[in-house]
């Protein structure tokens, strides 16, 4: 027996993991350009700054008549001022200016079109007008200089759509963190395979590779290997990527071979104070990080969102996903010395939080039902109901 | 003049239009029948129910011996109970397990192999077991008949990995809605060409394509079209898809060709009690919903919430984004009979809202700011500092 003895916390973990992850830099290598059409969703590799003001002209923010504001003082439905309706704007002749177009010389103020009456040659000002009323002034969007994406930022709509207004239609992102996925387990079955007792269908794999999909990389997905030490190792020394993931064998029974593979070159850690979550194994092979994560579905999820989240976002200089505070429903317990993961149903209405309770770590239904999680930490022996805590959302 | 007279409050503009969209069905036209490796994000066309017990039989959940837990009694380190390691399980007779493996006939506990010691022919128990400790159930996650994906869910990685947990390898998903987008306006320069006093790059078109995107569609985005009535009415009535979107020309002014566009077919409303998105128009063209939202983006963008989002929502039988309650870190202010559309900047933390303030409805970096939006409804005159709102994420 090879017992789990000495327990890294999860902060240490994390710590120890993540100072082997490099961030995405600012070369040819991590760097793609793209045409903003393509780019939603993705992640800004650099600042970009706007070379033109937004609008680049005052413009006219109402369709009606351009006019000298001053020269609109008193006017009103029963006392209109009168002016002619021209080409150019003085202090008695106004132009006509539809949404949107470049304020004529010397027009500081817009009439709404419903503030004013056509007659003949001249137009009837019903109510007056403050210097700059109606009018977009230049640059009220965006000055030039100023910067419309951060790196990191991930691409909105909003985002998109201001680069266009500012000419850009190129935008530097990171490349997608490549991702491989390696299931192991003899007690597994690929899918297709007929379901036979002691044998249970392999679906970390492909919920591994869903969750790298949604943090902004790209999966590999290795087929189903068996509990063979040699196997593995040849599978994990060959894989591309910038990083390794390996499902199931972290445990300490004699299939479990993943502390074998990992021995060999640099064993990071081994047993981390997680419930679920303990059997996580991580270490380099061939400079490349490998993170090993327990077989058990949710305990895979736990490990998913405390190492390997962290570890894309690091990459990728971003952050995904929401955090919010809300009130727990329930009592939850945690054993000392451990971060527990917990899954919750969230009512948005209410800010309160139902913690989802499960008897074993093979539970998937609970985390379909879950709107996300919250952490117990280890210092800490659970939160009574009502208490105000932070829940991630999935 | 053709001013807004009457304007729809925004509850009654929801209403109109969403009864013309028609929730997609479980028809062949419809819905799509895709491998789960495809099914991220997708929406669910159908209740998909186990048709096996997960686990389908009764597991180790543990590394160690099967046992019957009678026989464990009173076990401890300095008194332990000793068994036979056999190839069968009875009161003298143990079973080697690993996790995941089927329990022995006879086994109703799993002595972790922490908790014993192999000793030659024999096993060491030092701890008592109940009865199913370490046993995964039979059905303990899913239970044969047990609903695992239901119409409406937008697949989650846990859910892909639910249902390959119980065999099942393909999944029908709602198709995604076809919404055509057609920009319009006279003062718009489409990407590429060079800026000039009076003229703005176009990027509504870009951004409605990005939301309809993000909300499970996809965008058919037709070119810029000047403000010519007949162009405008041709796209439009030739134009495929399940909704069509025009930006610009919905206001009051000369060019403003949308409302005689609509009116020759069958317009629904012109006008709405929204700000900003006043100048929304909606009407139906060859049994097409169409809606025509304002040129301004910010105006654009609220619209696009207000209305477009539920229609697609509608269609797909499901929600998009999260709403949440926060604290009002400012006054905010509405016009009574106007639901205001407010940006605002959350502190995740705090679950605090600051409104972003801007002065006209054209200000694109208000929204790559924001985190999301409240709503003031039109019969309140704002909130305070200090009230509890929702907020609906971007």
């Amino acid at each position: 027996m090879r017992l789990f003895k000495e327990l890294l916390s999860v902060d240490e973990a994390k710590k120890i993991f993540l100072s082997k992850i490099k961030s995405f830099g600012e070369t040819d290598k991590d760097v793609e350009k793209i045409r903003i059409s393509e780019a939603l969703s993705r992640v800004a590799a650099s600042d970009v700054a706007s070379s033109v003001d937004i609008p680049h002209y005052d413009r006219a923010a109402m369709d009606g008549f351009a006019v000298v504001s001053e020269a609109t003082k008193g006017a009103s439905p029963s006392n209109p001022v009168l002016m002619k309706l021209g080409t150019h704007v003085d202090e008695e002749t106004c132009v006509w200016v539809h949404t949107g177009d470049a304020m004529p010389e010397g027009g500081d103020a817009v009439v709404k079109a419903e503030d004013a009456e056509v007659v003949g040659e001249y137009v009837e000002v019903f109510r007056p007008v403050r210097k700059y009323e109606n009018v977009g002034r230049r640059g009220e969007d965006v000055k030039r200089g100023d910067v419309l994406i951060r790196k990191g930022d991930i691409m909105k709509p909003a985002h998109v759509a201001i680069l266009r207004s500012a000419g850009i239609e190129e935008v530097e992102v990171f490349r997608k963190p490549c991702i491989f996925v390696l299931p192991t387990g003899d007690e597994l079955l690929p899918p297709g395979e007929e379901l036979k007792p002691g044998k249970v269908y392999e679906s970390n794999g492909i919920m591994v590779s869903s969750y790298v999909t949604q943090w902004g990389g790209i999966a590999e997905l290795h087929p189903l290997v068996g509990d063979d030490a040699d196997e593995i190792a040849e599978v994990i020394e060959e894989a591309g990527g910038d990083l390794i993931i390996t499902t199931g064998g972290t445990s300490v029974g004699k299939r479990d071979y993943m502390l074998d593979v990992l021995s060999k070159h640099e064993l990071l850690f081994r047993g981390i104070a997680l419930r679920p979550g303990k059997p996580t194994l991580a270490g380099i092979v061939n400079e490349k990080p490998v993170l090993s994560l327990p077989g058990f579905p949710t305990a895979c999820i736990a490990v998913m969102h405390i190492l390997l989240k962290p570890a894309m976002e690091k990459m990728l200089s971003t952050k995904f996903g929401v955090s919010l505070k809300v009130r727990l429903l329930e009592n939850v317990t945690s054993k000392i010395g451990f971060t527990s993961f917990v899954r919750v149903k969230i009512d948005f209405e209410a800010m309160t939080a139902l913690p989802i309770a499960t008897s074993g770590s093979g539970i998937l239904s609970s985390v379909t039902a879950a709107d996300g999680y919250i952490l117990i930490p280890e210092n800490v022996e659970g939160f009574e109901r009502g208490e105000r805590v932070t829940a991630y959302l999935f």
